[in-house]
């Protein structure tokens, strides 16, 4: 047992939950190099890129309407806060994202708020901070809705369409059954 | 002559000048992987990092209390700005950064002003942002001050010190013999 004993306290990691949303992914896969439900870990170090170029973007969409890279995101301290939030970056030269009712042109930035709503094009991703202790890594975990997120200016929960991408069952955050969907709208 | 009078007209880029001063440097040559004088072309989407490590930073010092990863910056272009402006990030664990008077702990981050002093440990960096018209590059270029930039809390210019780390003559801004040292300190 002394091992158990002796090994650090476990330390909670800041997880970003991002629920995508696009119509014609059911129809042309937009979506289909992304790992639905599956946690991944990443060190707080890495700007995370999304896009259509798969050798510089972490997360890619398989759509000639996404930007090689479309926009960033990068994790970050407030000063005087013990938990850790995060920025986000537009790298499309072509069009500009909203967060909520912000727009954002080429290489414009803002500090993502907890919960917010990302727009561009057709795509709306429902991002979602659950704060953790470690200061070494964070992860991002995806979920796909089937409905759009955004409806009438807003974005408010609607009712949960339990689908999940290509994970079946999906594996929700406590991994305990009668919370399934919880994340999934 | 068409070839000439077709191209497109050229942009001036952003550039970002960095006077940087160790005590130690004389001595120990801290910034000996540093091209002094050199005007270095980038991308605006690079995160540029300064730091130990070679694989990982762009520009190292040789110098073991200087962390992996010591800070980086990233250009961005403000809300309602015909121009560009750089953010830096504290990515030692160990030192906090100083920009002039403001403290940043590991992972804080900043905007950078055009002209401010970046310090941590015996560290004195004098940053000078040149604006420009591209969005697609930015220029460093990096000055050696055989002076300490700080003095008497104070970081105003000094008497300017004919030096410019291994590089002589210095290739100044304009190339003209006659403001040679402008940049120098």
């Amino acid at each position: 047992m002394s091992s158990f004993e002796d090994v650090d306290t476990e330390e909670t990691v800041t997880s970003l939950h991002m629920t995508l949303y696009h119509p014609g992914h059911q129809r042309s896969g937009i979506f289909q190099s992304i790992k639905f439900c599956n946690r991944e870990t990443l060190p707080t170090s890495e700007v995370v890129k999304f896009g259509r170029n798969s050798s510089t973007c972490r997360y890619t969409f398989q759509d000639k309407q996404v930007s090689r890279v479309q926009f960033s995101l990068q994790l970050f301290k407030k000063f005087d806060s013990s938990v850790v939030s995060f920025e986000i970056k537009n790298m499309s030269k072509k069009t500009n994202l909203l967060v909520d009712d912000k727009e954002l042109g080429y290489l414009n930035k803002m500090d993502l708020p907890d919960k917010c709503l990302i727009r561009f094009g057709d795509y709306q991703f429902l991002v979602e901070k659950e704060d953790g202790e470690s200061l070494e890594f964070f992860e991002i975990q995806f979920f796909l809705s089937i409905r759009p997120l955004l409806q009438e200016n807003k974005w408010l929960p609607q009712k949960p369409t339990p689908e999940c991408g290509s994970c079946s069952p999906c594996s929700t955050q406590n991994n305990s059954p009668t919370e399934a969907g919880e994340n999934e709208w």
